[in-house]
């Protein structure tokens, strides 16, 4: 295992120390238990947002922290859901009075401590509703997931719902925004190397020199088939085709194509990627009209990339393009 | 070889077609000869700023074409010189009538074809000034470098003197800029892993699993030495130290410290670098008020990181701080 790390069990709480040092004006870590907040606490009369999950995504979720976007972020240890003591401060900690929302990935750990801890911030007076993302068009349950995975999208989820919170919508409001982001986007991955976890010290998976995973979840999980390596344009339209069908579109809709790079992907290749699909959805005659290529939701040094669709109308397009202030994503 | 691509040869074209399509609000790719421009192109009375060098090391310079930055980038084939007659017509293209200031990594090639572009575009009435960055303190003369190699650093420089140039500088003036830039930034990297060149097909060198290499280049050229596999906070002080020591740091600086990942290193890991290299600024009593840490002068997929120090000035901070909008990098 070839890692800049010190010793396994502290990559996460090093990493946390050195995203505190390096963006004090936009976040405010807390060590013990661990999370991530705005610099300036929670905003009052705004809907809370929070995010969380096993850590080794990043930027996903502390990434995500900040104006337009997320009030909290909860990591877990390296693929390893957070805790309910730790998740149920950060609902208390991004409570400005009009309740919380919070952003969960469709995996059980994190279904079922989310719920403990907002179960444990309600008995101290937070009002938490939550909401479940499962994107991933992939698999009908898998390791960890009972229904479907919840993987990139969910960043289509926190922008936008960060968005309906901003501009002052109340809880309800934002957790309808949020339902209706996860009602329209469709995710679908490959991974071409597997990852590896610190603490495990050897990759999670075996895939040989001339193999890739069509469907791979972002820990790895078993995904659709394996196929012998081709080429991107083939496995572009191998990605694409069943996020498509999925939403059901027919052509004349306007969508957000987002690349997600899982982590150890060159930048190029994921535009070359983002290329093809493109020229897919516009066979289609679907037209793109907003766009994000890049390294949001990794699993950790992972060689492969996702593709999300979003399909978008004017509301879910002013919410994409209102103002954000995170270390990740900012416009 | 394990890529998302389709033919090696066709990779910077595919991927440059993608980035158009990506971001056209922001910038315009001429296809043949290949190089890219602001999207509204060169801005009247403004000194233009142009870039480039061999693909691979993306978002370098593509990634910072845009209001604050680059007016155009160059890109050569993977991990080659672009050639003089993309170079000119970028050169002019940037040429808002003040005249231009290259921006030019220190590897022979690079120099060479930038002057011959330079001449070309100054027989055709544009005025061309250059820089040479050379903020690699790790070897003197290399693989492809005669003096010190061009990294992580020219990120800087691109920032700063693109700023300078909004404020609107003359070309004097910018340039002046740059070379200070230039004369207080220092970086030194590490590589975990090689990385393949795709119409290479291998890797472009070999790195046993137990060691890594001190001092590497952005191209995988040989660094200082070979050493077994170390923990973060002693392979971060090997890469801080030279760097602090180059500099001349002796307490009470205030400088920007720039930790670049080489592509497929996870964002945790750049941030435990990032807090390592912090602390031991500050026992040497420097003190850091700004920062970036992310990949953007990468090598293909290599796993591995830069230290970049650049020592700051009120004029040097206030120009880093200046608006920028670029598809890499915005604030």
């Amino acid at each position: 295992m070839k890692k800049l790390i010190n010793d396994p069990q502290d990559v996460v709480a090093e990493s946390l120390e050195g995203f505190a040092a390096a963006h004090a004006d936009l976040v405010a870590v807390h060590a013990d238990p661990p999370f991530v907040t705005r610099a300036g606490g929670a905003v009052p009369g705004k809907v809370g947002l929070v995010s969380g999950g096993g850590s080794g995504h990043e930027p996903l979720h502390a990434g995500f922290v900040g104006v337009g976007m997320l009030d909290a972020a909860v990591p877990g240890a390296v693929f390893t859901s957070p805790t309910p003591d730790q998740i149920a401060p950060a609902l208390q900690a991004a409570d400005g009075g009009k309740g919380v929302l919070a952003i969960v990935k469709n995996y059980t750990g994190d279904v079922l401590n989310f719920e403990t801890g907002a179960e444990l911030a309600e008995a101290d007076g937070v009002t938490v509703r939550s909401v479940v993302v499962d994107d991933d068009v992939a698999v009908e349950n898998s390791l960890y997931t009972a229904g479907r995975r919840g993987v990139a999208g969910t960043v289509c989820v926190e922008k936008i719902a960060g968005a309906a919170a901003e501009r002052g919508g109340d809880l309800d409001a934002v957790a309808a925004v949020a339902e209706r982001v996860i009602a329209n986007v469709r995710s679908m991955g490959v991974a071409l190397t597997a990852c590896t976890v610190p603490h495990a010290g050897r990759p999670s998976f075996d895939l040989p020199e001339d193999e890739i995973e069509i469907g791979i979840g972002i820990h790895g999980e078993p995904g659709r088939r394996r196929i012998p390596l081709a080429g991107a344009d083939e496995i572009t339209e191998m990605l694409l085709t069943p996020v498509v069908d999925d939403l059901g579109l027919s052509g004349g809709e306007q969508v957000l194509l987002f690349v997600n790079g899982m982590g150890g992907t060159p930048a190029s290749e994921l535009y070359v990627v983002y290329r093809r699909a493109r020229a897919l959805l516009s066979e289609r005659g679907v037209e793109v009209t907003r766009s994000l290529v890049g390294n949001y939701v990794t699993s950790l040094e992972m060689q492969g990339a996702s593709v999300t669709v979003l399909r978008l109308d004017d509301e879910l397009t002013a919410l994409w393009d209102a103002p954000v202030h995170t270390t990740a994503l900012r416009w």
